[in-house]
């Protein structure tokens, strides 16, 4: 495995990987890679030649008061963890490498963007979307993978990669859970030791529209209020959002009559943790 | 020469071109072309092995109150001078092929795209940078050629090429003028009889410039002065902007230190023209 550092170099080693005929697979993470990222690995491992990891904590999808800085990092056992995984190059650029001085182009997806996390993190899709288009043009992958934790994230990546046309293939994967339910993520580990327990709130307020919904229930106002009771119950838990949306065009819903996520974000302490699931008429 | 209607159809050949190994070169234009555009497909015939012209009069970059719909057009005289000029593949596609139903994903670059143009024409350059940037992925060249008469455009192009890593080479080319020294344009077409006479002005303007700087006067502001002079002299010209802005980066100058673009805009009747020239200290 080879860990480059320059875009140039990166852009010039797809370039003759595709020049090679290889079909390259592409995997961009933030790092601190946990079991989630891992499958995302498996998915494009099995679909590509060469499999291209990219580690790079993107400053333009924080905002100011954000996380940023304190995101958590480990290059080493992230290099690591890519190797072990089958990754045949990781693209772990510095900031300078992304953002050069005077740098003055963003790629803003207008519709999908909107409510949800793009109300709450004013400007986080802009950086996700410039950030996405940048890491296609370096690693020039024919297949891509995402994860489904960031639901509208996911959507908004297929939106931008097809109105935009890249030639890319957009696979997104399956939430990895803890054995408790918790979805994994980096930003599980700032949760304290007792923190845990309570962040299964978003996976238990999400089993409840399951089981509501399974109980025949089709007014997503009723399971949203049921979810949001649950989730106030719980003392360390401070609710950012819970709504109900188009699991395809993340219009709002009123009546589940058609695919539809319900999507949540869940302060726990000062963690800020996301889930979603997707429920069937 | 091959005419390609359909998106998916231009992006398949680029593909296919590209794992033969040929190098494709590409000139976007809003056809009705003329000399200048075949300078421009010249420029990319020599560097190619397979030239690509796209002819596509790009709604997103035309204001409410613009001459989208009046725009000239003549598909078939185009596709003549483009088999003439060398052209292996013209694809023109109809608006819906390149904003489908639902289009949500807009470029904006935010430094260059300020002021002149920028100013008088909101939204323009969102419009260029989005197009360009989605043509590149379709056509997928290694060189794409555009003209200096759009001054600001090719500098935007270049930063947006450049910030999102595009892996396509810039070449800009220069003006083509008629024999009397008017830019050619598509929009030339739409001048009476009498006002190509009149158009000649923003072309005086700018020897009126090179002609002080020539004479030893390094103050942009008694440059600029002395070309609205001129301009305010021809009856039927309305000028919209005459600025003095760095050649490379655009910035505002006042005094003829380094390479200073001067690039004005006049409605000659209701047909706006631009022009520019580059001033060397």
């Amino acid at each position: 495995m080879r860990t480059i550092r320059k875009a140039p170099e990166m852009q010039a080693e797809a370039l003759r990987l595709r020049r090679e005929g290889k079909r390259i697979g592409f995997v961009p993470t933030m790092g601190y890679l946990h079991e989630g990222h891992l499958s995302l690995l498996r998915e494009a491992r099995k679909r590509a030649d060469a499999l291209v990891v990219s580690i790079f904590v993107n400053p333009a999808q924080f905002g100011p008061a954000e996380d940023l800085s304190s995101y958590p990092r480990d290059l080493e056992r992230d290099l690591a963890m890519c190797a072990a995984a089958g990754a045949d190059i990781v693209f772990a650029p510095a900031d300078g490498e992304i953002y050069p001085p005077g740098y003055s182009t963003y790629v803003v997806e207008e519709r999908l963007s909107r409510g949800l996390c793009g109300a709450s993190r004013p400007g986080h899709f802009r950086g996700v979307a410039t950030v996405v288009a940048k890491l296609f043009n370096l690693v020039l992958p024919e297949v891509a993978v995402f994860g489904s934790k960031d639901y509208q994230q996911a959507r908004v990546i297929e939106r931008m990669a097809r109105d935009l046309n890249f030639p890319v293939e957009i696979l997104v994967a399956p939430t990895v859970r803890e054995t408790d339910g918790l979805a994994m993520s980096s930003r599980n580990k700032y949760l304290s030791p007792q923190q845990p327990a309570q962040a299964l709130c978003l996976f238990r307020a999400l089993e409840k529209a399951r089981e509501m919904t399974g109980g025949g229930e089709r007014s997503l106002e009723k399971i949203v209020a049921a979810m949001k009771t649950l989730i106030e119950a719980e003392p360390e838990a401070r609710l950012d959002y819970i709504e109900a949306r188009d699991a395809a065009n993340l219009e709002p819903m009123t009546v589940l009559d058609r695919p539809t996520v319900i999507a949540l974000a869940v302060f726990i302490g000062s963690v800020r943790l996301i889930d979603n699931a997707v429920l069937a008429p």
